[in-house]
């Protein structure tokens, strides 16, 4: 089409294909959900549904895995060009689906830390970290319902959806950067939790903060590509209604 | 221009005028400044420069104002209208002005912390907050130096400025995100360390653990609204180099 003409020719100078950017954040991804299994299965004891801190490490594991990695693989599925052509349903669905299954291992990751915390007596939702990171996830069940009303019931009308659609391509980015904000602080604090004693001090920098260290950086910059990834004009579904191609229509006449 | 009134009819069921936008970001950043200076003042025992925690204090009032205040200040610059038209030196000297200053305020920050220390034996740069803040600076002075280069030196030719531009667009906001998740991170430690006895613990949610966790908020959500500013079609200078306006040239035949 035109308008993917004039996108790809105005950002020729510094062009990349998609898919195999795609395929790098993939397997950062996936090194970023292993990291941080490793990480609560080699240090921190593993895992266990009894309440202890076993229960605790469900906690990660579901937040990196739900709200960072599935997350960012639900919000690039417009991005692959398969998707530009046919119907648009299955793509719906399909983006739809992995936004539920992100929502429901983040709900599991906050069933996980709140179950540690009552069988432990310890008070829930005091730190910033569990304020931004609830808040986070509220914000994340109002797009996911809100998306759902919008563009999956049929008889939403189109006004409604070109209306909101601006709205919920923002907030679809907005909360994959508080979610990355979340696991940074959630790492950094459990870090100073549990390592205090002896010669495995944080402050000593013992191999396990250096791989905890490690896996927050990797997940900050997973996050930081997706953004990027989803910002970026040439890899925008052309025909959507985004005002890049909506300008471009208005300006043919169109 | 043209581009202009394409960008504005496009985005017209979501418009907003620019310049109210800016009056109440600045507002919440003087707020920011203003909490993060109350928090320090009030609960953390003041400032001085004896390496005490009153040096200390220093950092978060530091990183706050320069890293994400002033920061943000100096990347909206080009998204008032008044800077569209005339000639760019003069703006782009503010600029790099505004963002020297954030830097130099970034840097006394960090020496702050180091100063704090070095002075009580503790390790430096061994927490993820450490990793992810000294990266932020170090990033910023690369954009800096490079943004020196290739904008502000006149013997830079055009297609480095062409080339650099995007990337230069990319990391300004990338960096103000990782300044934000830093600071979030940094309320969150710096909480856990000061409120652990008796009646003031950080998890019976004393008035300063309100009040810092709120700050902590206030932040990210400064954070996210420049970054949503900067990537408003409608507000970026209609004349520039980017893919959206070069577009609609290309489209016209220009």
């Amino acid at each position: 089409s035109l308008a993917h003409r004039c996108h790809h020719r105005s950002s020729a100078m510094l062009d990349m294909p998609f898919l195999p950017f795609c395929a790098f954040l993939a397997t950062l991804g996936l090194l970023c959900v292993a990291m941080v299994g490793t990480w609560c299965q080699h240090w921190r004891g593993g895992f266990s549904l009894d309440g202890s801190s076993r229960t605790f490490n469900w906690h990660p594991v579901l937040m990196v895995t739900g709200l960072v990695v599935l997350y960012g693989a639900a919000a690039l599925v417009y991005r692959i060009p398969n998707t530009w052509s046919g119907p648009k349903l299955p793509w719906k669905v399909l983006h739809g689906s992995l936004a539920l299954g992100a929502f429901v291992l983040a709900v599991l990751g906050l069933a996980a830390v709140f179950c540690f915390h009552n069988s432990q007596g310890t008070p829930n939702m005091y730190s910033l970290h569990s304020w931004m990171g609830l808040g986070t996830v509220l914000l994340f069940s109002c797009q996911w319902a809100m998306g759902f009303g919008a563009f999956l019931l049929p008889w939403a009308p189109t006004w409604l959806r070109a209306l909101y659609k601006p709205i919920h391509v923002f907030f679809g980015s907005t909360i994959l950067l508080l979610s990355v904000a979340s696991c940074v602080s959630g790492i950094n604090e459990k870090l100073f939790f549990s390592l205090k004693n002896g010669t495995m001090q944080y402050k000593l920098l013992p191999a396990e903060a250096v791989f905890a260290n490690t896996l927050g950086l990797l997940i900050l910059i997973f996050g930081v590509l997706v953004v990027a990834a989803l910002a970026r004009p040439s890899w925008k579904r052309p025909d959507s209604d985004s005002p890049d191609s909506r300008q471009v229509r208005d300006t043919l006449g169109g």
